[in-house]
């Protein structure tokens, strides 16, 4: 089959790999009708996530039509349309049934979903089935619950935001696609104000359709000055890190009103935690990879009542033998995301 | 007046000093009838929070009788005895509304609480009246709710433990008298089982008294092996951080299950945050200096009834003027909590 591979810094090339195989009984392998590119693929690309010295697949956010699965397989069959959840899980073990799928002690990760075929762990618990071929408009936003929306609700749900705890002040640091789900998510959980920190237009324009009360274009202590302002100096009660860099979590972390907490979703990448702002305001951290699959019932009933239309992260659409072209947009940020079509 | 001060590394005095006064409308003097030494006096007199250069007043929990107040004073009068949280608060400002006086805009302290007398900052806010003059025995235990009961209790509430989400296990690290007091907290607060980690027998046994189910004498990696077992694997629950040492914290995230929260009160000390612990897990940090004022009602309602006795956490008594002799036994481990008499 032929797969998105990554040969070494900036170098995403669409080549012939060997195609996947069921390997444990509990496998799947889907055929990828949908996938798209992803802000954490950008840190491989950019060489952040250390030197690449074999080519390798890349790529985890997909859906599409079950080819094979393992003799252990009862939920889904072969001709299924399912999404795929970035991280798999049995969705049985103490972690998952704590509502923590991401740390699931059977995780495993789709690897070639930028691919023509993937295969999925765990095929039981990670692989939710649809009743119907979603048309292209709901293809769009079934791609972002793969990953990207799931992301920025889990960023709403770590920072204490519940539909039961409506209300307060959420401020969402990062206008990448994580970001801009991240007050969607906040929106909807019910923040009477959202606060969008972004400096460009397009994705300011999007996080308002996406429910952002207000904009702040200033970083670092310019910002956070901002935000003290826009709170009358009291800090947010909910803050959602959607970046992973240092000087994000500090943001998050500054705005933050006392006792609040600072939801991050972001990778850490270089992040040095400073543990006595966490202390002297009560401020507290959560966050990490979402459990796709724990939230999917709850965001695909979103997406079907057509209350959210995550969709419109995607800004760019190619097919998928463009996909070079697509991590360059997302690299010089003139893409927000990019779907890629088979 | 006399007070205790400090002078240096282990040079802890009892000596003349200027009377405190009343320099704000909204302050109080209180005479001091019962004090004790906290845990974290011990930092400055390990020389661990920096050089004392030259003497200063030391020691935060006390309790006492109201000798004078500020014009705008209106709640307690001279002649009232009152219970003095270490940390001062106008219990009016968003932070303390949001149940977390102890970011108050206003924050003060107590800076002469092993004393004759002692300046309160925001009367008002900050002192909590008793009924009637405590007895011997009642007096140990509401000494312990100026700060080490709160601290402990502050520990189990930011792990996300309250009495509407009972059961499950939480461990407790540190068995200091922050430590013992979150076992009661925990044991309280409905964790079905509580692991108190301590390898001193005497400190274990006051665990058990306090509530703990197990106990787990090992460390470092071997503690949190130790922990792992008794979980089947999955981790602990609830996480209560005592300390405030690398070591500590560490142990703290590893024995945390996934989507657990480490409670942390243990003030840092050399704390470096392994945030892809964290991230891994969706294991969440939050902690800080304990509000105590806004825990009071629910402690002191506790105490009253019979339903904890946190004195217990008193090994050692001696006169105030033997105040020295308090430390050296804190330090030496050879005492648990010294109360010193007036």
């Amino acid at each position: 089959m032929r797969a998105t591979t990554i040969h070494g810094l900036k170098d995403i090339r669409f080549t012939e790999v060997p195609h996947p195989v069921i390997t444990q009984p509990t496998d799947a392998i889907v055929k990828v009708t949908a996938s798209c590119i992803c802000g954490s693929d950008l840190w491989s690309y950019r060489g952040e996530n250390g030197e690449i010295t074999e080519p390798r697949t890349i790529g985890h956010e997909c859906l599409g039509i079950v080819e094979a699965v393992g003799a252990d397989v009862r939920t889904v069959a072969p001709g299924d349309y399912v999404v795929v959840p970035f991280d798999h899980c049995d969705n049985t073990c103490a972690a998952c049934r704590a509502g923590y799928q991401s740390a699931c002690v059977n995780r495993g990760m789709t690897t070639s979903g930028q691919g023509e075929y993937a295969r999925v762990n765990y095929a039981d618990g990670t692989l939710v089935k649809l009743d119907a071929v979603p048309s292209d408009s709901e293809l769009a936003d079934l791609l972002t619950l793969t990953d990207v929306m799931a992301t920025g609700w889990h960023a709403a749900v770590m920072s204490g935001m519940s539909t039961s705890r409506s209300g307060g002040t959420a401020v969402v640091v990062g206008d990448g696609a994580v970001g801009l789900c991240g007050v969607l998510a906040a929106s909807v959980l019910g923040a009477e104000r959202v606060v969008a920190m972004s400096r460009h237009e397009s994705r300011q324009a999007l996080a308002r359709t996406f429910g952002a009360t207000d904009i702040v274009a200033a970083r670092g202590e310019e910002g956070e000055a901002a935000i003290a302002e826009l709170t009358d100096g009291v800090g947010a009660d909910y803050v959602l890190e959607c970046v992973g860099t240092d000087q994000a979590m500090r943001t998050a972390l500054h705005v933050a009103r006392a006792g609040a907490t600072v939801g991050f979703v972001g990778v850490p990448h270089g992040i040095d935690v400073p543990i006595r702002v966490l202390f002297d305001k009560n401020v507290g951290l959560k966050g990490g990879m979402a459990p796709v699959r724990g939230y999917l019932p709850e965001l695909l009933a979103l997406v079907q009542e057509g209350r959210i239309k995550p969709g419109l992260v995607f800004d760019q659409t190619l097919p998928i033998e463009r996909v070079a072209d697509g991590y360059r947009a997302m690299d010089e940020r003139t893409a927000i995301k990019v779907r890629l079509t088979y």
